[in-house]
């Protein structure tokens, strides 16, 4: 897809939608091997391509070094050679996965001799709003074509020559298995008002998958008249439990935090039961300090070590996203619960103990799309939860929920096989 | 509960919404005994009420009868002893159900040991409005309270006072089980600033069943900010293909269209293929015609019997709901589909024919929430499937589609067990 000039984006944005939605219609059947022949090729033409998006991505990040984005932000703009040929693994990855399409969920016979057959398809066309990461461009468009789905990528302005030369080379792919150019797109244009087209195609888009920051979900959610699979935010929290083992503790409790600080899924918060809290914290407390993390705690755990700074309210709804936790004592498993119901957003929670009861109890009574016993938050992943590779994580309740992965981007329908049956 | 008056419906609507949240909270983890007591005293309740039932009815039926609403409505609204016992039997057949919270939806291990599993929890609140038929109030009710959810019922003003008596004795069974009584509520007012009011409610209200004709579901799909459950009509097809069984089709076809005509799994449409239509089609006519069915044909079938009307662009289009029948004849498996493609509301559709392979091609390519080989339209219905009862039928793509039962009002949460594990 070259840069064009557009003046008229609804018109470009209808454009796009209708020549979605014709895509769809044509990859609902097409043939896993056909699908996956354009994977492959698509790997091809990135590693093939490999100066080109070099090229494309120095342009961008002299844009963004001289628009003074922050090193974090630059640190995601960059391509580099590991980072091109992991984008190409990633589709060869998604290419060897099951083809959900077609595959029969539940099946079952009537006492009328009827046979039901539950059947994935396709969802449609899914819309993906993303930032700075260009790689977005293959990993969203690979997936959501593997579900047999059309999608159209709207990627962050400051990627734009990234995510274009990538999409020529998702474009090659496309065309070498005869598969639909509008199957992927990608918006041509750095127009802001092409997001909110976007939000309110709702005879085009099915719906729409927001990648970013807090602001842009928050955006995206008050406008989109499209459902979203989204999260806001990972305020995640680990309890230990009154029959947590020490040492098990201290390493998840450090891994949860301090393996990556800035993905969703790292704990915000941790809860120490009161009747452990004076004989473990202080070990986890030091552990997590040797990584470089700063504690901010509540009364008990600022008694307990005077360089604790104190904690305030506003710290137990925060996501830091940073090497910062704040801790607070809590009276076992219904305080931790309560608190949580209070405080999280829904992403990921974990128990340690091993105590079976209290085990049940969280996850049973925890509201969050993942509930964790003995297990790093960190875990939160689509790849490691063996789903290959996911879009985003949903903490909706409506029809994904925790890592959306290929499977999660279809829908179903009724197969009923009958011999002449007539209703009595 | 007694019909009050209320003057500030934003504000009644807002308590009812912060009401059927604390309720969800406390439903989520209600024991299947619990749920089941309930459902049980409900049906007790209105068995000893039906007297009082009749009584309310009777008022809500000379309303109507003042008001002129046509035969039809004041049938659907009237309550006999019949449909009181039916009611009560239908809550009794919903606690029999099995209860899809806390079940194993799905269970994996992954190579480092962590166990995941897909556990159902309920939605959290369900909206339903709906029109005349009262016992929606109690099939509603009781449905959406089986899978865990707290519901805000809001039923046609005509079935004002009808409604009111049989929610009365919804409290009582929830009383008797000490379940919250905010699990189920029905707005106390007639007034329509309720039904906009409570499409606004983003923040208590997870998704809307609306029930009832075309008009109310557009105004619900206009106006709702809130995700929907619904289908807006069924413009269903029968398609009788070359190979099909000459008498099966005659009975399937005749069964499909007549045995009930005003229910949205009747055909509204007949595809018959070129190949057979000259053999097939007079004794289908027929036999649709022996059972009080008027025929409107394109020119082949006109050109057939003389005395078949013309259809117009404007049939192929229509959902009759009466016993009116479009037939058109097409040359093929693949015109068939694409006349579906074009004209169909995505409910229903069924090819009648003993070659596998067209039958392969049917069910693969037609988008249609439910596809039948060699059945009648009208199993298509949640309790004809197994499902036990179903809330509506849903021709949306997004988290339930086809008949919604219990399973369809419950999410997910994934449970990830483990020994300790860190991620590397």
């Amino acid at each position: 897809m070259t840069i064009v000039d557009v003046g008229d984006i609804p018109a470009l944005m209808r454009d796009m939608g209708q020549a979605a939605k014709a895509a769809a219609g044509k990859l609902a059947t097409a043939s896993t091997d056909a699908k996956d022949t354009a994977l492959g090729a698509m790997a091809v033409a990135i590693r093939a391509g490999a100066a080109n998006l070099k090229e494309a991505n120095a342009k961008d990040m002299a844009a963004g070094e001289e628009k003074g984005l922050s090193k974090a932000l630059l640190d995601r703009l960059l391509l580099t050679d590991d980072r091109i040929e992991s984008m190409a693994k990633g589709l060869e990855d998604i290419a060897a996965l099951p083809d959900p399409v077609g595959s029969v969920m539940a099946e079952w016979d009537r006492p009328n001799g009827l046979r039901i057959s539950r059947v994935r398809i396709p969802l449609g066309v899914i819309g993906v709003i993303y930032e700075s990461r260009p790689n977005v461009t293959a990993d969203a468009g690979g997936l959501c074509l593997k579900a047999g789905n059309a999608v159209i990528l709207r990627g962050g302005s400051e990627s734009f020559h990234s995510s274009s030369a990538i999409m020529a080379c998702m474009g090659t792919g496309l065309a070498e298995a005869g598969l639909p150019e509008a199957a992927i797109q990608l918006v041509p244009t750095r127009d802001r008002a092409a997001v909110g087209e976007m939000l309110t195609m709702t005879e085009a888009i099915d719906v729409i998958v927001p990648r970013g920051g807090k602001s842009l979900i928050e955006r995206i959610t008050a406008e989109s008249k499209i459902p979203l699979f989204k999260h806001l935010e990972g305020i995640c929290h680990t309890y230990v439990h009154a029959a947590a083992d020490p040492g098990k503790a201290c390493d998840v409790v450090v891994n949860s935090k301090m393996r990556r600080t800035g993905i969703c899924g790292t704990i915000e918060t941790l809860l120490v039961d009161r009747a452990v809290y004076k004989d473990m914290l202080p070990l986890i407390i030091e552990a997590l300090r040797d990584k470089g993390c700063s504690i901010r705690g509540d009364a008990d755990v600022q008694a307990l070590d005077g360089s604790v700074e104190p904690a305030t309210d506003e710290d137990w709804d925060t996501e830091y996203l940073d090497a910062i936790l704040s801790v607070k004592v809590v009276d076992g498993v219904d305080e931790a619960i309560a608190h949580i119901a209070a405080h999280s957003s829904d992403h990921t929670e974990s128990i340690l103990t091993e105590d079976a009861a209290a085990a049940e109890t969280f996850t049973r009574e925890v509201d969050s799309a993942i509930v964790m016993v003995n297990a790093s938050t960190q875990f939160a992943d689509g790849g490691e939860f063996g789903m290959g590779a996911e879009i985003g994580i949903s903490t909706g309740k409506m029809h994904a929920r925790g890592p959306v992965g290929v499977e999660q981007l279809t829908s179903f329908k009724y197969v009923v096989r009958g011999t002449g049956q007539c209703r009595p």
